[in-house]
């Protein structure tokens, strides 16, 4: 049998340090990897209180192959997210579109004894994607959910179309510059004026500061809106700058009720569109992309115990990450 | 100068008869109507209690045209919509969009002295489209708003996809039709059993009544669902019957909020999209595909008097029409 460290979710959310036991062969497709770095997400938070192992933003390098794998090879540097198997054979799958199997393993549904919080992990062959050589361990894992939700809710949009980015965090600061590489005009909405700099840096073209105002002015109306903060906006106040045909995606998960004016909505043909992160031919698509233009997350790094993961996830609580944690193990 | 009989909204929502004078000469590419059809629509009743010539759904047969003219001829059978005018400049326009035009004349909004409750209207030649020989003034009447609107609202489907039309009303008994010569599985969601045998022969595959039901089942779940109802659904109930990446219309128009889980929405990546009529290449296409396939609105007529049009509001108010309403001058 082989023994992992991992860390795991726990009554009183600080995370433990416990172990996962395997056999020590590998079968079928099943690859064993060795992370080398985990992002935190927010989704992260919401399991902090599970007993299950937490983390879905893995790095890791290749250790050993089951009898049935033929695309890595040992020491490969791959990376994978919050869906880890789906069935192979519905039509969501056959179509691509397999982040909506109904018999797929999402992070916090199935393999709880596993995840990116930990020393190693075993994953089918299939659900592992290639790092490219441009980025770094660090820089990649963040992309394995974070960067894969914003890219794949910018599809379908034209390099000359005007992006509106709310929030710049651990997502909006990667959408940014995803938008603004393919060609986009960006338009950040954040609360205050205290990360304009920096969101130009990454790629904006306006900046706006929407605490207290009662009316927005952009250059040109958003022909899609990605919403990245962690609270919905006042859609009242949202809906002006919208275009006609244009596209709302809440990518922040919350309980509540998406709630929007009937008339907004049809008076100008727009809509609100769910997402979640991207299938693989897309999370590859979405990898090299990174790789061509350097796109990066802006990290920065706990070490990866039971002190660093509570430190990491304290913060992200309170929303004082700079922008993304990366756990890197001790 | 030239009067027309107009009928018009007023303080006690009673239509009242009216007059509207206009220029002898018609000028630049405007077209000369007598008014052969109206349907009613439930728009029209926003509007009983608005000192304007209500109507916009409009048949006539042209009587004169505008020396710029040069696509229709005297006695051409022609309809008119939502939309009478644009801008002709702006990207909508450009892009076949005319119906997002910001400069738009919308019924209730400009040319408040005439529409299609009126012995005769003057338009501009591009907004108004020719009536197949296969389509009576009757028929087709109805098909200028709820048709553009329901038949916009199906856009962009797949013929193997399922359909859902929630409500068999004015627009639901048009959409059934619609959809299923489309080639889509139709399955119509209603109150009760009272129209289920009528939405099978209209070409629905299943019915299902769902007052007092807690859960609904479908054969297959719908990829597409096209809320014509009076009232907004419980989307709770609706929810499980979508299929991922599905899309949901509402195109009965409410003053209220779209209320909807965000989990709903993205878990499934699903959308809500707001649709209007339909911009005028489209308007045409739906009367072509209408004539193709003998899809016709099943339609009750009134004579176009006060009384008559006030009795057929009463009714539409009280949903006893049986399926859309047309006034037929007197």
């Amino acid at each position: 049998m082989v023994t992992f460290t991992v860390f795991k979710g726990s009554n009183d959310g600080i995370p433990k340090k416990s172990n996962t036991t395997k056999p020590d062969k590998l079968t079928g497709d099943s690859v064993l990897l060795r992370v080398t770095a985990s992002g935190l997400c927010g989704t992260d938070l919401h399991y902090r209180h599970t007993d299950m192992v937490l983390g879905h933003e893995g790095v890791g390098v290749v250790e050993a192959l089951g009898p049935d794998c033929h695309l890595l090879k040992k020491g490969d540097r791959v990376g994978w997210g919050y869906e880890t198997d789906s069935c192979g054979h519905c039509n969501e799958c056959l179509g691509g579109n397999e982040t909506f199997c109904s018999e797929r393993s999402d992070y916090g549904s199935k393999n709880l004894d596993q995840g990116s919080f930990s020393s190693h992990a075993i994953w089918r062959e299939s659900f592992l994607h290639k790092i490219p050589d441009a980025l770094s361990d660090a820089e990649a894992a963040p992309l394995q959910c974070g960067g894969a939700t914003t890219f794949t809710a910018l599809q379908g949009i034209k390099a000359s179309d005007t992006v509106g980015i709310l929030g710049v965090g651990g997502l909006g600061h990667i959408a940014i510059q995803f938008a603004a590489k393919m060609g986009c005009r960006v338009v950040v909405l954040s609360g205050s004026e205290s990360k304009r700099a920096e969101a130009m840096k990454l790629g904006a073209h306006e900046f706006i500061a929407t605490r207290g105002t009662t009316e927005l002015k952009v250059s040109s109306p958003l022909n899609r809106l990605l919403v990245t903060a962690a609270f919905p906006p006042n859609w009242h106040l949202i809906a002006p700058i919208m275009a006609p045909r244009s596209v709302i995606y809440p990518l922040t998960v919350n309980d509540g009720n998406l709630e929007i004016p009937y008339m907004t909505l049809i008076s100008k043909g727009m809509a609100v569109q769910g997402s979640v992160v991207a299938p693989r031919h897309l999370h590859r698509e979405m990898l090299a992309f990174a790789a061509l233009h350097q796109i990066k997350p802006i990290v920065q790094q706990f070490p990866m115990t039971e002190e660093g993961i509570h430190g990491a996830m304290d913060k992200l609580a309170k929303n004082e990450i700079y922008y993304r944690a990366v756990l890197i193990p001790a």
